[in-house]
């Protein structure tokens, strides 16, 4: 965009910069024949609300939305009042990187932020802010939301469990609960459970469910199993600009994603080029892992020698702040890592740590 | 999109309802390869505010949107302030039929609407409604910015003179001058003019920039020629979940739209479409054009038994409110009308003419 | 405020200008003594809501504000999503004369704007701008509440059996119904019935209760029935600003306003000073009245003669704008009409009539 | 308000509670005669813009707010893009206490929170927090304004030449000083200094200036030094309903509070209480003064017993957590306090300090 400072190119960097894979281009390629009624009365757009009703196993309202910030805004947005507050990680995507999208779309909200190992909530945390924030209290904002990002931007897991006990306590304060889902389907490949489990079962009120990183073009989308949301969501979703007019192109890439279960293949390569990336560091003396690596990130503190030969055969990593110890680095892999990229990485491990030994 | 009402097929219902180009297809598919930095730092973003620069003959400031509600709500927002007014036409799509995007961008600005012929607003009403609203008066909400369809929701086209005397007035009122251009290709086409006369050479300081009708999947533009106004438009880009983390796709396609003069042979092809209905309709007896046909809309008040005769052949068409008068409905034309529809529909009036004689 | 344009001092100019009567300022004299809790534990705020309750005849939600513009702003934003639109009258105070407080207060709601004789609503246009706004439809705004001005400001009443009408039809398109109540004591007065029948028994959810004009110093209050519309009030009203912490100095003013019908006493002296001047105005040949005298304004236009002679004896009335006829003006009578100003108004006219005959 | 819990009745509770003082209620029985122009345009209004120019020896624009919130959500919202963030400290009021009104008057803007002892920001924390924010970067919300409290809520002062350090900082970034002067005049009493050295000498663009505090009745102000920030303030003052109809009651006030130094008198014997409090406990053995006291605020853990020994002679204090140590208390002296409370104050102590050895 205009004005944004260059980014200098990484392997491994990010799987926002993969390209669409080719079911979904087939799918955008098999939509376009033919006239349709705009705005979302086409055949695509009338197959999501029931997919995704299917897939999570109860009524579930969809709207397709192209960016996870557009997403993110428009939950948050939709329960939270002008005076609310959303209870969120202080290092969440959302509160970082989004530009205050909560804040916009809810009119004036707050995100009040929350410490945690990993970017996890813990429920002790959850259970102080909210305390701290009287409820009733008319010279403070009142709670409304929680955000969790599942899995984190560490790549780390909330278990089913710990989802279940900090949307309790969420729902037990009259707050919604909304799951930032960017990488929702690595994460449920991870836990191995339902997608119902992983949402509504564990109180999950409404998610931002991403497949943009996931192998679709700029298609992710707000889905809540509650009918007043959807009815709130409805048009804010219009009054942001976000109904498109051809709207069968961001639904059929929605419903490729989940046919023939593409989401699951396409996170589980994913997350297995993670687990390959994992092992190979392993292997390598003075290697830290700095975060649990549950898909498809992996953060580590590399040994100097290490980087300079990982770059020498051109594996330039993206280098990330660890909480300022020594030389971290962010690694992202998608379904579209190339196999020789992968092996030259193993390849480079194995001979630094051949050397070491 | 869940709950709207569903709407039966027309022929000639709008030019939103048409495929995806193929140009634009394959400008799609050549983009899908190997990986790029997210977030518009790739190859084709890039190019983007060069090669519209050199379309419009000037410095020129490109931001992608997926809609021309998306368009119309960042730029009227990015130029109004909170306590600023908007002047429009009572009848524009930006104030009818798009949810109150620009009062959700300005943060709670108001619309004050005029009334007009075809949709035009004249410099009478301009004056007057400038003048109502006591500039600098601490009870009235400010003149911000005057918006203007081209060409308007009938089909209308602003002469370059009209566009440069209202644009005079709005900016000796101290407002910016903003150009819904949902369909500004054909207008440009209509006019033969080069995009600056239709822009800022005319006064107008922003646009958007409509290419899904004349064409591409759901990729639209904010375009501004002001420095100062681009530096707002970023943040509200980003923030509203606009700024697309793959933005190749939006950019490639905004780029086929220019190359080739595509976005000139697919407006030419959809106003020429609506010459030869225009021409098949003024042969028969009874029919009356509401708005003059400039573009690739036609207005029309049938009669019932040529409506009838279109029905019959397959070719229902689209009821339109014109005024309450007699049997009114609403074509639209686009490049990818089949030449088949245009041929029965053209066999249908000329059988009904002979008939009438 | 600086930079507001001067206005010059005209008789009989606004209630706006008169000063605070005496029981008011005796009532601050006499809770200005001793520490109170801050922000509304106080004892005058504390006897609010069971006084209101009582003036009603149930149970009532009292929130002082500083202004009119407060009030309506606070009322109709707690009632009107971002994608609402409010039905008002299209010369009323609260869209012409208050900078969009509304639109600020609901955080980019519309006005939508109605016409009428007298700035009174009728069925007919409400009916027509609700259907216009096809409830439900994802690109209309939706109807949020209906704003009546009581009186309006061409101090023309409501009647019970108009006000019970129309807020039916606001309700039976799911809308709220705010009554502005600024002249709300005068109306009340004119119309002789209790404070009940006037507002919730005529279907009235919440309103903007007005004493500023009949008596206090700048001491309004928002009302409501409704404790889910009370419960967002509280919060809107202490976000804006609007919870004095020494609020006593609010309630015992509006306390003071209901004791021994201070109120009634205020207002009934107002409209009869109205009714005076009317009398005196009907015996002059050539005065035309613009609209019936309900409460305490009148609307006339003068013979240039006539109006000669009140300015000659220092009675310089304020121009006002009767749709473009000769030679209107305003006058709002209050309770501190100055007897002598009265007794030369009479004299002038009563001279000028023996001229004219 | 309504629904406000009860909170019990201590003594040196706060300065909010006070009555207000002889020499501003005789200025608004003073006032209160005659017939005024509304809005602003009476004769008080007109002295309040040269009356602080020359208390400042600069230009001022002057906003008569009932309010410190509604005071500091005008002056940050007039600085603050919807997308902007302000950065103040982390227990100031303006983020903790007043219900999300910066929020709401930016149209969504953030504060960020910083840490720092007393409730003061270093220059190191606002550094640290402006370079986090990537000035520029289209993902964070932009820099815009620094709030700082004088003195803060701990009753601390910042120093001049801390004032000029932070404030150059703020203003190297791009962005707006504020300062919330809820306790100005204690604040500058202490500083011995003159309002220019205090306010824009000092770097400070804009203040909220309080006095309700020291004597007046809910009459506070936004005052800027910067004719640009003043043309958008008047707007917004008005929108938000603060632009009182009779203002004359406001002006009037705070006309008054300047003459004759009105506020230096009772801002000294407000401080003053404070040191008299303060000595008393110095001499008693255990209690430990937890914030320097520098206005008219003393925070201090008191040993058990001589609490026991204050309440037993009805002096009960206000619990105060200061940071979760001990038996903490707020004591805040306003100019009403009574003599014969503070002697009995210094009795207890003196007998408890007796009663020790």
């Amino acid at each position: 965009m205009a004005g944004l400072s260059e980014m200098p190119s990484y392997q491994f960097n990010s799987d926002n910069g993969a390209p669409v894979c080719d079911e979904v281009m087939q799918a955008l390629i098999a939509c376009n024949t033919g006239v349709e009624t705009a705005y979302g009365a086409d055949q695509w757009t009338e197959r999501l609300n029931p997919a995704f009703s299917e897939f999570f196993e109860r009524e579930a309202f969809v709207f397709p939305v192209p960016t996870g910030t557009a997403g993110n805004g428009l939950a948050l947005g939709a329960v939270t009042p002008s005076y609310g507050t959303v209870f969120c990680h202080r290092l969440a995507h959302v509160v970082t990187t989004e530009c205050g999208a909560p804040e916009f779309y809810s009119g004036g909200g707050r995100m009040t932020l929350l410490d945690g190992l990993h970017n996890k909530i813990t429920p002790q945390a959850l259970h102080q802010a909210i305390s701290d924030h009287g409820i009733g209290n008319v010279h403070h904002m009142q709670a409304s939301a929680l955000c969790l990002t599942q899995a984190t931007e560490c790549g780390v897991i909330y278990g089913l469990e710990e989802l279940v006990e900090l949307n309790a306590i969420a729902h037990g304060a009259g707050m919604k609960s909304h799951l930032d889902g960017a990488r929702y389907s690595n994460a449920l490949v991870h836990l191995g459970c339902s997608p119902a489990e992983m949402t509504w079962k564990a109180g999950v009120d409404l998610l931002t469910y991403g497949t943009t990183k996931n192998g679709t073009m700029n298609a992710e989308a707000v889905i809540t199993f509650d009918p007043h949301i959807a009815a709130v969501l409805r048009f804010m979703h219009k009054r942001a600009g976000h109904l498109s007019s051809k709207m069968r192109y961001m639904s059929s890439q929605l419903l490729a994603h989940l046919e023939d279960d593409l989401w699951r293949s396409n996170a589980t390569r994913a997350n297995g080029n993670a687990t390959r990336i994992l092992a190979a560091l392993h292997a390598c003396p003075g290697v830290e892992v700095v975060h649990p690596v549950h898909i498809n990130e992996v953060f580590v503190l590399l040994p100097p020698a290490l980087e300079a030969a990982l770059v020498k055969v051109g594996l330039s990593l993206r280098p990330w702040d660890c909480d300022g110890q020594g030389n971290g680095v962010r690694m992202v892999m998608s379904y579209a890592d190339e196999e020789s990229h992968l092996e030259l990485f193993e390849h480079t491990c194995r001979n630094f740590a051949k050397d070491c030994n």
